[in-house]
């Protein structure tokens, strides 16, 4: 696919992620800890090991990975409600901290784990679109992160995560496919996907949502190959972000 | 694609659909009322008009359409707990309710529609899997009713319906594309896609999950064509139940 | 008591019970499960073995019989809230669903029972007045399916069921009693009581609420012959769809 | 009815009342405000007038009665659980709230209240059996003074209370009909009634359960009988108290 | 500090407490029971035995103390919600109680105790300002009476209350120190702090917050003066209370 | 008072506050936005500016302002459950969230704001021990942050912000007073307070909690100068933070 000329209100071309930061180690309590930044989203990506699991697979000699996401009430343009304070999370948040979840249990061995769970959680600073897949971007690197500190204590002898998994929107902006949507063409767009993919190029969750207009077969197609592409460079950067951290 | 000759555990060959059944006037309150049964899957799909909108549309001369979806607590194998009894409603339905109503909201005009809701609720009487499909499915035509019901009562001139929308799964069992899954084959599939079209082949939503093993591009394909295939034979099912309803 | 002549919206006469129907197996996951029809009132009664006690009984030796109750929003005139979306049950809700249970467990022995509940669930499809009565004398059946299940499966060797237990509503309407209230009846009734009776005879429950104005002993007495003569006719429905019920 | 000489826990007679006592003016706030005391059982029943009524009810001209009911953790023998840090009333509190509700409005003239509610809350500060009974007997006396406190300020010209309302459990020990049970008769009993009357003898409510066997129809007579005599003796305690209180 | 002679609303001098009122034995199930009075403000104080203790204290030989709070909705000038009916405790609630419950656990020996919890219910029947600190009044002394039957039941040797605790409210008004403050004047107060402390004069509690403007040293030292005079006269009162209680 | 030498686990003197680090314009939303590192204690206090007022001061032509609170699940050194998982805040939660914002009114002139909302959101990245008297330290400039955003816009001609306000915990730690306690001291002091004062030296709130055992009137002394001079500090570095963002 040949880089778009249109002009983006980021200046991007059509085929450019965001600038992406990594920063490890950021908080010390977790067993990983990851701040991600995707450009102008921010999110806080903790892993911690629970030595217990949940009762469904108690005695069962595996572990579990599992998520849980949050906004900040500011991370937004406008200020949203406390999630804890009006007593419940939003249906939207329920469904993202599942997708977290399924997302990084589709490259976990469970058995390899232990009887243990890996808790993720993703919470967002600031927000400019993109908050879910930084949010898996990240959380891979968090859980990896833990897993080396289980590693380095004897916990574990080898690593149970079978490969990188990360994740990108891609979306219909103006009838052109577009890679890495920000808050502002999320909320333009005719039609946004997001695509959650292994490094060896599986895909784990295809999640495609019409919002103006339905989009058709050659659209889905040209999106896909966006996100595929964009995966990649996501891999690359975890690949390097563990890497530096040593 | 031809037909497969491989064993379902219905009998049925890969590219078939479960046997369905749309009654429509299930209940006599409701404005549309359809009682659809794919298979074993029942669901009691109700459209209520509500002569209001919800707040953030008041005033704006528009419409809404909403979904709730629920399961009575023995519609499944093993007794479920009853969501209103527990104090809330579960992530996954919060997930299947918001997904019908952007899939109901897709083939809507909500100016035609004036400043009313059309109130969708889909409760599952009888599950064998798939019921989130034929919750679409059902609440298209009770949708469809309702707008009669108006347009009968002169409250409406045109139809604000500019299309149909219709759900089905697919999946992959055994390396294989298979049609509309029932609850065996969605327990033992590597995953499985959720996918929502209208009638002129356009796709509303896109949903696959990997359960077991990622997929490539190669089966995303086999299941997509699967399902627009599936998907053109239920929205001619909907067109007859229509007919009939008179 | 002679058959009165005054008209009543549905053409009965005073002393005349709405058209019963009762269709057994409706759901095929559940133990039992029966679809009664009182004239416009439908109610789903399922009834689920679950092999566990409540903690007050446990080790007891005994059995425990309950119940649930719930109207989908749209079983009703106008759309009511969904109980499940707004977070609780009414005290309405709870006020019937103790009822079902107390009146079930009025006939069974809970020592035959075994260590095991009987989980009545009681879902009104169609709502037309009466919803709780027809919820009674249906989960009557569908609870003595369920005993037939688990003796067909060899768990149990006698019926814990010790008699029959039905439930009719009564009302003084325009100062004459009247048996079997509808919605519109018992909307402008002065009084209206639900009685729960035994197959022998015996009250389990009488509950009477001056609605407009209070009852004297007189009307009271009258009230209470007539549910006794409609009770009567509901144990030989429930008697005959088990004998029809194979 | 003779008096039984059957001995009883309390020493009362069959047919005789528990010691009663009524202090009017227990607490400065309420614009009524009395502790009953029924033997053991001690209620706190306050009224407070509230200048507005349900949504329900705006601008129809007429007010509004109705009811809230707690029990202190430890009022009972062992301490129950707080429903305040539970998060939710008990079905039995609700039940029992929405009955003294009807009780009371069962004798208000809501035209003649003008549009204002009365709220009473009734709160159990010890209980020893029949706290719904001596809740609605002294949450009329609360009302009532209300009145007197609202025709005192000139606003309200009549009185709007029509009638009084009392309220006493009967029950079936031992196969002989009893008065006023206290808790150990309550749980002992083989059925029980609470009954809800008029000064002028009508039945607002009579709600009767089969605890351990069921009732005939000799027994629920004999048991109305009682009633019927003891909810004499209340009322004429109630007006005493009245005058009393000047 | 000599007697002030300003005046305030109920006649008080300012370093004058409210006519103190404790009756010991109010109800008759708890195992210590408690009405106190402090003027106008009534708070019944029922200790309850358990026999159990916190999950975290489990198998650790030690018991617990703990507090909750209530008030009545009408305690107050103008009725409150009740927290059991909006299904949940205030943020005021839950600090109270926690206050009381730190209170008390600072004056007991956890190991002498064994392995039960103490719980103190303080239900407000009357609110007149300074309920909190009543309270914890109150609660030691129906504490010390608990104890009291636990060590007639032989269930404890000695008693495990180290010393007496008791609180009150001191405030400036109108920029003077000011003892035990009621309503009106905690309503219109600079500052008031609230201070818990025991017989032999440690604190347990210091509480202060600046209302309209802060305070200085100066003044925080004045009120800290003031307080502990006070707290001397609410402990002789509550050893004599326990004497006349036998 | 003289710089004490007993070591703590930082290393620090009894006197020393930890390393602060105050970085503005965290994130970009907030109109104010402060991340404060007090040691290992980094909190993220965003200030938002609401265009209405709480319904009891609509219409009076003053503003309000007030805090919510809350802890990453993974600031702690084991994982917190997530309040808006469990469905409600604690009680630590709201007190600790009703302090910053009582803190934060204290220096407002609420008729110079005018009629909106300052809402300061004070949420802990990492926890090590006084998270609430970081709050409130940051929260004020986050305040003061938010205040330059209006009169920028023009929306306010005067500050009303009439002083600084800063926090600080103080506390008993083998008998020594010791200043800005991290976790580990805080966990095992006898007693802690933590002290709120304005830039003049006035106090807006002193809160003393035994934990161990009682404190005297001397420690008290002790305390709150030691906790003076702390707070000296941190207004230093109030202003030299708001000074730098310029």
């Amino acid at each position: 696919m040949s880089t778009s000329t249109i002009s983006r209100p980021s200046g991007r071309t059509t085929t450019q992620l965001r600038p992406l930061s990594i920063e490890t180690g950021y908080t010390r309590h977790a067993e990983g800890s990851v701040l991600i930044k995707a450009g102008d989203t921010h999110v806080l990506c903790n892993a911690s090991v629970l030595e217990k699991v949940p009762p469904f697979l108690k005695g069962k000699g595996q572990g579990w990975v599992t998520a849980e996401y949050g906004m900040l009430p500011r991370s937004t343009h406008t200020r949203s409600d406390r999630e804890a304070a009006r007593g419940k999370q939003s249906g939207r948040t329920q469904e993202i901290q599942r997708l977290i979840g399924r997302s990084l249990r589709a490259v976990f061995d469970m058995q390899a784990l232990g009887e243990r769970t890996l808790q993720l959680d993703c919470d967002v600073l600031q927000a400019d679109g993109g908050t879910r897949c930084a949010s898996i971007t990240g959380a891979w690197i968090a859980a990896a992160l833990a897993v080396r500190t289980l590693t380095g204590q004897g916990l574990l002898k080898a690593s149970p995560i079978k490969d990188h998994v990360a994740a990108v929107s891609v979306g219909m902006v103006d009838g052109r496919p577009v890679l890495d949507l920000d808050y502002i063409e999320d909320s333009g767009c005719d039609s946004d996907m997001n695509i959650v993919m292994t490094g060896s190029g599986g895909f784990v969750e295809v999640q495609g949502t019409a919002e103006g207009q339905t989009f058709d077969r050659g659209a889905l197609d040209q999106l896909l190959d966006l996100a595929h592409a964009g995966i990649g460079e996501l891999i690359a950067a975890q690949r390097e972000a563990l890497a530096r951290a040593g």
